[in-house]
Parts: structure tokens; C-alpha cells; sequence
């Protein structure tokens, strides 16, 4: 088969806020090759990625992604790999392409899954899909009350595991303090509780380590992005310090390179993978094998829909021991909408990936209208992109 | 005074190619703050670039690059590193950022130095700029013949040290012995011999260090970015392995940290820093910096116009011992229209910055209309984006 075309829908909910929510916008990304189609979806910002796709060469080492795509075999992972080889080089100097090419890559093993009849971790390799702990994602609240009545909620709606992330985290020592306990108390002492800093210490390690104390006490398991994604002497400063909380970093590798140094040189206990922004499923397989031979858990970072998430979870499910996942419970309406079917947990509470071919989930194209974002780009007076309809 | 506005130009020439000459089309940005306007200019994919300035915002992570720039307070470095933060910060998931920034912190410094009457590098904090010794930066020819008549037209036009990249190199082992003994034939035995393989090799250390002896045996100086960018344990191996060339790399660097890396784990002896894009002249100068407390020669690397280069320049103006450049001499026509004085080897050979104020060098207008290449983008039927007219 070829790869017939390459299509981007841009959505977004109707207002966009500062939250540091996900899904609030969408690019999502259908390829087609032969008599397939495959969906995937880039955690990314919508516009600049589909610039990269569509802008004019500006040189050898910095051509569209296109270029690499369009036309090109694509009936095995192989094919899969040299065009994401083709693009590294091609692309070098294109520094969005990453982003753009996550979607697409995505997509093309769920259009392998599907010529197969197979799911995507088969095509991958893996024999089965263990079953994850989800742990609910969810964000601090404005006040410690509010951060102990979310987890108390996610705990009755039956996770075993929360993440409480970004703001108001790193404002005030005495706040952070108060936010743990409150998380601790809502989950219940036998809860896992897990920390996202979201960057707030930039590389400031005293800062990240005056809060080491109030996390040991509180049983936090680990605790991610104290710092900018490639501060890595930082990350390893504080890995040291930590007597039993483990740091976890990685969802913005924009490349398996970014993660296998956080592993090598940032000292992490758990390596989190965003497959929208590392080049796809393929390289995130890659970083799972390597924190596998080196007794690093990998975890998947989603924070947009189920398609997402289903994509994030199959390079790592056929690793029994890595037993947690990461799992929005907080979707906006668009993500929701985005998919027919949905990963919800099981009787048990875990989640277990969709044994139909591909990444086993639908597309709802009544979404891909409901929300859509018009683009139109124009150079030199031709129109190079405009929203495709459905 | 207050940044109240940013242009960009997207310039390039009528057939672009997919040689590795990266002056074949320029993204020039123009910030006008009060009376003042600064010039600068991205190294980077032009359409990608402007999309991430102005594209709407994705998440409280995800805002567009003008978020953090219009309307910003601008009257000291200060508040240039402070824009620098917000944006790593506020557009921590918009990959392309890092390069947009690039030429509109350029321009910023440009400006700086304008409204206080001073070249950019006395902003910077250097009581004076040093001359430095200007390698030709060229291809490869496509024979062995051509590359030896190349490094004797260099050689002839007053150069002492030359730089040979990219295609052909790397294709095959006696191939790339013949091109290097060409080279050194061509240069005479005293001229100074570089090598940039354009990552060739990916990570294959072998295939890399296959070629070290007839590198050694022409006296070559550094061998450039034999690997992927991010390759640093490749960088680490092949750097052990030998014995009289210096491995040099660091052009893709996105952000200081990812130059510091380089050094610290690719055992890089010389970083070569692209202004246009690590985020502009103050995260260079950082790791110009970080390099002369490790014994590390920090360069700059340039494949644009003269604006470009005198910006490349600034961040080691200062460093005395740091004595060589690069110095693209095979522009295309745009590039050297850009701007209307240039940057010429002087009696000695030698470069040296200009002392006018900014970064010295002044745009021709007419090259902006000359060379124009008109973009539009729409969003949701409004237009965000239109090439200014100059």
C-alpha cells in the first residue's frame, strides 16, 4: 500500500481557557493507504503542526513532513520506522515536525492493525495487553478543601490512584504542604497518591527538595516534573536526595534521545511517555524496552481522548510489571465526543485496552463537525491547507 | 517602553532546493518597542514559525509566543530574559516556540543596543569584541576534484581555515578518505581542516570512527555532528576514541540545556551555537559561558544572511581565546541582499563585528519586497496572520 493522503481536523471547544487542561483544542489526524484508514491525534499545538506538514521546503535537512509521507509504502512497521528515520533527517531542522509526525505515526498502526485484523500491540509485538491501574488525573483544587473533596471523589468513583497536578503546587511551602495532606486524607491511607509540579522549579533544586519531607510523610509514590524537561543535573540532584519518592519526567521527549536521558542522566524512577509528542507508538516502544532492561517503570502521558489513550497504552502493554497508567477523568465535552467507544475501568478498576483491530476505537465524525476549526493558509496566493471536510 | 509590535518577513528565493544551504529563504522579524526597532532573524522553517506566534491558544502550557511579548515591558536584559522564561514556561508545549523566539529576542538585543547607542555586545555585558578568524563554510564537491578546487579557491580568497559538509560524506569509506585528502591537498598543509558530517551516522559509532585515522592523518581540526543531535552517548563513545580531533556539535540545540548536555555527556570540544535558534543571543551567551569554565571553544553557527551572523557573534564577542567563526560564504542572492552593509574579512583576515549600535547591520527594504513571499492564514474565517507590508 501507499499512503494515499494525510488528513487534519482541528478542533476545539468553544472556549479556551489558561487551565492547564489538554483537551480543551485537538488535532486529530486521519491516514489513508489503499482500502485503510487509521486515526491518530497530536498532542500538539493544532496550527504549527499542520505548518510543518504543508510549508514549503526551505532547504534538504528542512522539507514539510509531507515530503517524507505522501506516496510512501506503508505495509509494516518497517516502513513505519524508516518514514520516521526519513523525517528525523529530512526535517532536522524543522522543530515542530515531531509533534506533527506523533499524529500520523499513530494513525499508521492503527491503519496496520486494521489491514491486519489485529490490535495495535500485536502488530507491535506483544502477544497480549495486561490489564493497568488507572490513576485518576486530576488537577490541584484553588484551596486544600478542595484538593481533599477531588480526591475523596475519585477514590469513591473507584480509583486506587490519583495525580494531582500543577497550580496552586509550588506557590507557597506551607500551601504545598497543606494540598498533600489534604490529597493524603481524601485518598485514604491506602491510596497512591502521585505529584505533577508541572515544571514550577524550572531547575531550582532547593526549592523541588524543601518539599521532599512533606511527600515522604505523606506516601507520595512519585513525584513528576519538579523541573524543566532537560534540566537532567537537577533531576539528578534531586533523585539523590529522595529517600522514598521517585521522580518521573519525560512527556515532553520529543524524541526517544530526551528520554533515555532523563533514565541515564535525570535518575528517574518512572519515565512518561506522551506518544503525541515522541514521534509516535514506535519510539515510545523504544523507551519502554530500554526503562524495562533498566528497571524503570514506564507510564503513558494522556491528558486529551480515549483515541490518545488507547495509542499511549500499547507500547508498554505487553509489560506485565508496569501495572499503572495514567488516566484523564477530567475530559472536556470535546474529547468525549471525539470517539463512539471509551476505555473505562473494568470491575476490577483497570483498564484493559481494546481487543478489535488498530487502536480499537471510533472515530464520531458528527465531532470532527461539531467542533471544527476552520484553517486556511495561503503562501504566495495558493492555498497550501484548508480543513478538509469529513 | 513597551514591545508594541512584531513583524515577520517570510523571504525566499524563486527555487528553493534541497541543497543544505539554509539561505535559501529567511523568516526576518522586525520589533518595534517606543521609537526603536530591533531586526532579527529565525533560523528555522518560516510557516511553522509564524503559526506558532500567532496561532490561538491550545492550554494554559500551549499559548501562542505573542502571549508573552505583545504589550511587554522592554528596557533592559532583564526583561528580555524574563519574556524568555514566560514563554519556556507559558509555550512549554508549542515546540516550534523555541524557534520563533530565537529572531525576536535577536531583534530585541538589536534594539537594546539601538536605544542606548551601543553595539548589542556591550549590552550583553563585553567591554569590547575580538577579532576572530573566519572558517569558509562549504559543501562538499560532488567529486573529489570539485572538493579540491573548492578548498583552493578558499584558500585563495584569503582563508586560513575551511569547513567541508554534507553530501557526499558518509556514502562511502574510501569516498570520504579521498574528499578529506582533497580537501587538505587543496587547503595546504598549514590551513585549518573541519568537517561537518550533516548526522550522517545517526548513532552508528562504528561507521563514524571508521573514518577517524584519515581524519588524524589530514590534520583535521573537529569532526561536526557525526550523530543525531541528541545522540550523546554516541557522541561520548567516538569522542574516547580519538586521539588529535576535537568532536564539535550543538547546532540543533533548542535551549541551553541541550548545548550543556553535549558538553557535559557528548565530551563535545567545541559547541557550536546557532542563534537563530537556542532562543537568541542570551541563552547563547549562557552556554558560551558554561563552555570557557570547561575548556570547551565555543563557535557559532551560521548558514544565513549577515544580520544572522552578527547576532551568532555576540554571545562570545568578548572571549578572547575563542578565536575562530563560522563565516557562510556561499549565501544565495537573498542573503546578501538582506541587508545593505556586510560583514567582510578585513586586511588581517580576520572578522570583526561592526560598532555601530544594535547588532550594526541594516535591512535593505527592497530585499523585503523583492524576495517577499506572501503567507495568510485564516482561522475560523478570521485572518490572523498577513505579510505586512514593509
Amino acid at each position: 500500500m501507499k499512503v494515499d493522503s494525510v488528513d487534519f481536523f482541528y478542533l476545539a471547544m468553544p472556549q479556551v481557557t489558561t487551565a492547564a487542561d489538554g483537551s480543551q483544542d485537538a488535532l486529530v489526524v486521519r491516514v489513508t493507504a489503499g482500502p485503510y484508514q487509521g486515526w491518530g491525534e497530536c498532542e500538539a499545538s493544532p496550527l504549527p503542526s499542520i505548518a510543518a506538514f504543508v510549508t514549503p521546503m526551505s532547504h534538504g535537512a528542512c522539507r514539510p513532513v509531507s515530503a517524507s509521507v505522501l506516496g510512501a509504502t506503508l505495509d509494516g512497521p518497517d516502513d513505519i520506522r524508516r518514514m520516521a528515520a526519513t523525517i528525523a533527517y529530512n526535517s532536522m531542522d524543522l522543530l515542530q515536525a515531531a509533534h506533527t509526525w506523533s499524529g500520523i505515526e499513530m494513525a499508521m498502526w492503527d491503519l496496520l492493525g486494521k489491514a491486519r485484523g489485529v490490535p495495535s500491540y500485536q502488530v507491535l509485538g506483544y502477544a497480549r495487553a495486561y490489564p493497568k491501574i488507572p490513576y485518576a488525573s486530576v488537577l490541584f483544587g484553588a484551596t486544600p478543601q478542595q484538593t481533599l473533596e477531588r480526591a475523596r471523589e475519585n477514590r469513591k468513583a473507584g480509583f486506587r490512584a490519583a495525580k494531582f497536578g500543577w497550580a496552586p503546587f509550588g506557590e507557597s511551602l506551607a500551601g504545598d504542604i497543606a494540598h498533600l495532606e489534604a490529597a493524603r486524607e481524601g485518598l485514604g491511607p491506602d491510596g497512591i497518591l502521585l505529584i505533577d509540579a508541572g515544571q514550577v522549579f524550572n531547575e531550582d533544586v532547593e526549592a523541588a527538595a524543601a518539599r521532599l519531607a512533606a511527600m515522604e510523610r505523606t506516601k507520595v509514590t512519585f513525584f513528576e516534573e519538579p523541573f524543566h524537561g532537560s534540566a537532567y543535573a537537577a533531576y539528578g540532584q534531586l533523585a539523590k536526595r529522595s529517600q522514598t519518592v521517585k521522580l518521573a519526567g519525560g512527556e515532553a521527549a520529543h524524541n526517544r534521545h530526551m528520554a533515555e536521558h532523563l533514565i541515564d542522566f535525570g535518575g528517574v524512577g518512572f519515565i512518561q511517555i506522551d506518544c503525541g509528542r515522541i514521534g509516535g507508538i514506535g519510539p515510545a516502544k523504544d523507551v519502554a524496552d530500554y526503562a524495562a532492561a533498566r528497571g524503570v517503570t514506564y507510564i503513558n502521558h494522556t491528558f486529551t481522548s480515549n483515541l490518545a489513550l488507547s495509542a499511549s497504552l500499547q507500547p508498554y502493554a505487553g509489560l506485565e510489571t508496569h501495572t499503572i497508567c495514567e488516566y484523564p477523568t477530567g475530559l472536556q465535552q470535546l474529547a468525549r465526543d471525539l470517539t463512539r467507544n471509551h476505555i473505562t475501568p473494568n470491575s476490577n478498576g483497570e483498564i484493559v485496552l481494546p481487543d478489535a483491530a488498530g487502536l480499537g476505537i471510533e472515530i464520531d465524525p458528527d465531532a470532527l463537525i461539531r467542533y471544527r476549526v476552520d484553517v486556511e493558509i495561503k503562501v504566495s496566493g495558493k492555498t497550501i491547507f484548508s480543513t478538509p471536510s469529513y
